[in-house]
Parts: C-alpha cells; structure tokens; sequence
C-alpha cells in the first residue's frame, strides 16, 4: 500500500517523503484523502500560529524571528506560507527568498509556499491539509502565514491555536475599516515597524476598538506588541504573549471547544468542496451549458434550473 | 396566489410591495424562490452598473451623482447598496443619510441598504436577487454599489454589466498588493478626490499596472477618469465612459456571453446555497456533532467523516 508507506516515512520525518505528502495533498484528488486517513491518528500534537496582515507588514520577517526563536529552544518548526499572487504580476514570493538565506537550510525547519494563483478555490483546505502532514511529521510548531485579504486566508489562520494579525502604523483608520474580519480573528496584534511615526496613535486606536468588543474580567482581552522584528526588537514579548494565549485557553479548557469547531468547519469545507467538485464535473458543466439558453431565453429562471440540477444530481447518484 | 399577485405589482412597480419583494428575497427561503421564478419574465432590461472601491473613497457620493445625471435623462434609477458592517461596531450606514436627503424623495429613485453583519455568506445572491426585482420593476439603471473586501463583494460587482472600481490618490501603492482582486474587474477606474497630492501619481501606477495586463488593439481598455465627486467634478466623463463600455461590448457582441457567463456563475451558486442549507440542517449539524467526538478521538479522519455525511445526505434524499 503506498499511502500506507508514504505515511510511514512522514512519520519519521523523511524530508524528501513530507514534501512529496504536501504535493499530493496540493494536487487534490482521492489519493489526497486516503493519505490524510492514514495520517490522521498522528496528527494533533503540533502547536499552530496563525500569521496574518496586510501586504507588507513583515510577515515574513517575523516568521523567521519567531522560528529562530523557536530553534533556540529546540523546537522544530513547519512554516506554510500562503502567497497571494495576482494574474496580472505572476507574483513573486519574495519572503521566500530571503528566508531561504536565514533558516531554509536548517533541518528542523520545513518551509512550503502556496500560492493562489488568482482563485482562493480549496486554498485553505489545501494549507490546513498540509499543516496535517507536517503535524504528523512531528513538527513542534507550525506557523501558518497569509495575506489578510479574503474569507479564505480568514479560514487558514483561523485554523490555529493562536492567531497573531500584524499590522503597521500607516495601516491606521483604513484598517480599522476595511480588515473588520481581521479585527475579530485576532488572538492578539503585532504593531511592526513600530519605530515609524504614528505607532503611538495606532496602537491607542487599536486599542479603543477592542474595547468596543463585549467582554469582562473572565474573557481575553488581545495584547498589542510593538516590534521591529527586522532588527529583532521584541521577538521575545512576542513568544510570551503566544503562551499567555496558550496558557489562557488551556487554564479555561478552551482549546478543546476551539478545536472542536475548528474541525467542525473543516469537514463541512471537505464536504462541500467534494460535492461541488462532484456536481461541476464534465457532465454537469455540460448539462448546466444546455440549460443556461432556457434561462436567457426568459423561459425559465436560475431558481427552476438550479432544482433541476440538485434532482438530476441526487437521482444519478441512485443508479450508479 | 400570493407571488403572482405580488409580481404583478412589483411590475406595476408599487413602491410598497417592491420593498416587501425584496425583503422576501433577503430573509431568503423557499418563498424567494417562488417570487423570483414569479418574476423571471421581466428580468434584464435593466442596465447594471457596479461600484465598488475602499472605504471612504466616495462611491456613495459617485453613486449619488450618477444618479441625479440619469434622471436628468429621465431613467429610473435603482440601487443597492451593500455596506460591511462590523459586529464590533455594529456599523452605521453613513451613505444613507446623504442619499437620503438628495435623492431619497424622488420617485424615479429606489434605494436600498444591505448590511453583511457579520457573516458574508449569500450576500451576494441577496443582492443580485435585490437586483432581479428592481429590473423587473422597470428600473433603468441599477447601481450596485459595496465595499471592496472580500470574494462575496466582488460577486456582486461582478453581476454588473459595467463595472467601476473608485480609488482616492491615497490608496496608491497598497491597492496595488492588496486589492489585486479589484484590478482585474474594473471595466474602468474613477480617481475621486483626485484634487489631493499624488493624483497624477496613482494615476500613473494605474496606468502601469493596466498595460501589463495582455492586450491588443481589439481589447478593452479601462479608462482612468479622474473626479471630484462631491463638487460634481467630472461626473459627466464619468457617464461617457459607461457608454463606451456598453458600446464596446455591444459593438464586439461581448453582453450575451457575459450574462450567460454570470448567469452560469449564478445557478452554481444558488445550487450550492440550496445543497448547504440541506446539509446542514437542523439533522445535518447534530449527526455532524456526534460524528465530531470520533476525529477528536483520532479514530478518524475529517475525510471518513465527510464521505459518510455525503452518503448519508444522498440516500436520505432518496427515501423522503
């Protein structure tokens, strides 16, 4: 059985077998799941960060200084990257290269780059499918590290333990606005760069919209950390607030309900991704073709050939 | 029958009753569905236009000036406008109180707010359906105007025939990252506030990144109209564009494919919405959580899971 020896070496951490695991998974087909089946009952004891903000807050950066930091410990570390890239650009993964310089050549640390390549399709399925295998690698801590830009890369970080949204202080009042979904994921705030003007003022807004939230003595209350994680400047506060946050959810016995519903959403995504893949096969962009005319036509509205289809789709899957 | 009845009048376009459809439409159930079947006859003579941009860019103000332009031509003018709002703040609809005091009164005018509180999910079949009865109401113009954030909101913008995406010299460099969403569906751009330092300058780096994107002779190519809308500056140009890019795609016969292409998009959507809302059901959830405690235990994997949700879904169809 090939999954059955492919799992065996992700195991123990055959580095060559892992990244082979993570392409598979990437490619997404059956042989996906019966991977995942057999890695299932390893994976669970990996520690997850969640990294996410806007383009050029430093993500990358403090990725690296907290695997350092890690490192330092003795901690092994699986770093998944999601990079947004744009048709238009091509997108280069420029933390990628500067990482390979710091920390790409360390043993205990993995690194995989994914990208979305203009549709978030399945994306985050794919980077949570992957933390999967290098949690059953054996890696200590993952990081999970992504563009603050759509529900789908909201979906990864929210697929951790902690999850640290880093922002700058130009990021300011639009922030505020526009990342509201930002806003509510995080488990606390790196303020980066924070040598630049207005860091005071950022952190002080920051600040005042968490107070808005509902909360009292007993809740989480996010902290907000100034670094300069080029030069190294706080890394540590960072480490701390990671295990006050840790400490926090296991004194209060949140990890398990959070995990719980973490898994929750995550069998809901893998169904809805299977039966979407299922009703959107050859046959069924086909059939939905021919009935598109009926619609334009003014014949018959999206509502009556959306019915059709679910008919169609359930009763084909009687017979065969 | 209540939907016939109430079809009728939205095509007579009673006020009232038009309001009453499409909160039919937005609490959404199987009542939707029969209004908009009910309706389907008189749909698509309306001309779409999207609008949509960061916040504070001014696409009320866009929106409100376009408008008053239309009815100078004597067109009736309905819009959609769909703000974020954050559960945090719980979020105020600032456009509204403008629009209402301008163009609020007039007949030839509908205005409606939708709020995402929250979650995104059907948002944008909501607001398309909003759309569908506005069009059936004999509305000449339908703005669709919301924040550019996340997939959803471009869904909506997407549904437009043309479609506007506004900037302020400010949003500059970041948008360019961040919103790269935005880029690639703007039929053309508006640069608001364009009497603010750097004008030329985002103008520029527009231009930029539009001439990177393949094109030849035969291809559209967005505009750039710099405004200044709350002084009324520039709307007209604003006008001359959209009736180049009807032109243009009339002049190619490009319409016909891109409502088939959204009305595909549409069905995908209202079939996925519907297996959903099935799925996870009252049943559906609780079987969901009796199966959670066996992935947390480690005997299986959220892949075993999701395939007998997915067996259990279809054969339970079959036997009702």
């Amino acid at each position: 059985m090939f999954y059955k020896e492919l799992s065996e070496k992700v195991f123990s951490n055959e580095r060559r077998k892992v990244a082979r695991a993570i392409s598979i998974v990437e490619d997404y087909n059956s042989d996906a799941s019966e991977l995942l089946k057999q890695i299932h009952s390893r994976v669970g004891k990996a520690y997850r960060i969640g990294i996410t903000g806007p383009p050029g807050a430093g993500k990358s950066t403090i990725t690296n200084q907290l695997t350092k930091l890690f490192r330092q410990e003795g901690k092994k570390v699986g770093i998944i990257a999601v990079d947004p890239t744009s048709p238009f650009t091509g997108g280069a993964l420029l933390g990628d290269r500067i990482r390979m310089n710091e920390i790409g050549n360390d043993e205990g640390v993995f690194i995989r780059s994914m990208a979305t390549r203009g549709s978030l399709g399945g994306l985050s399925r794919k980077a949570i499918d992957a933390a999967d295998v290098l949690d059953a690698a054996g890696y200590d801590y993952i990081i999970l590290e992504t563009v603050g830009v759509g529900q789908s890369e909201l979906d990864i970080v929210q697929a951790a333990d902690t999850t640290i949204v880093v922002l700058v202080p130009e990021s300011g009042d639009s922030v505020q606005a526009m990342k509201a979904g930002l806003m509510e994921i995080a488990d606390f705030f790196i303020l980066n760069k924070s040598d630049r003007p207005g860091a005071d003022q950022a952190v002080a807004s920051l600040q005042t919209i968490l107070m808005m939230k509902d909360h009292d003595e007993k809740s989480w209350m996010p902290g907000i950390i100034k670094t300069i994680a080029s030069e190294n400047k706080s890394m540590n506060e960072v480490l701390l607030e990671i295990e006050r946050h840790k400490k926090f959810m296991n004194d209060q016995n949140l990890f398990l309900a959070k995990r719980e519903n973490q898994t929750k959403n995550r069998i809901k995504e893998i169904v809805e991704n299977k039966i979407k893949e299922e009703l959107w096969s050859e046959s069924g962009e086909k059939s939905l073709n021919s009935a598109l005319e009926k619609v334009i036509l003014g014949n018959l509205s999206p509502y009556h050939i959306a019915e059709e289809i679910i008919e169609n789709f359930i009763s084909k899957k009687i017979y065969k």
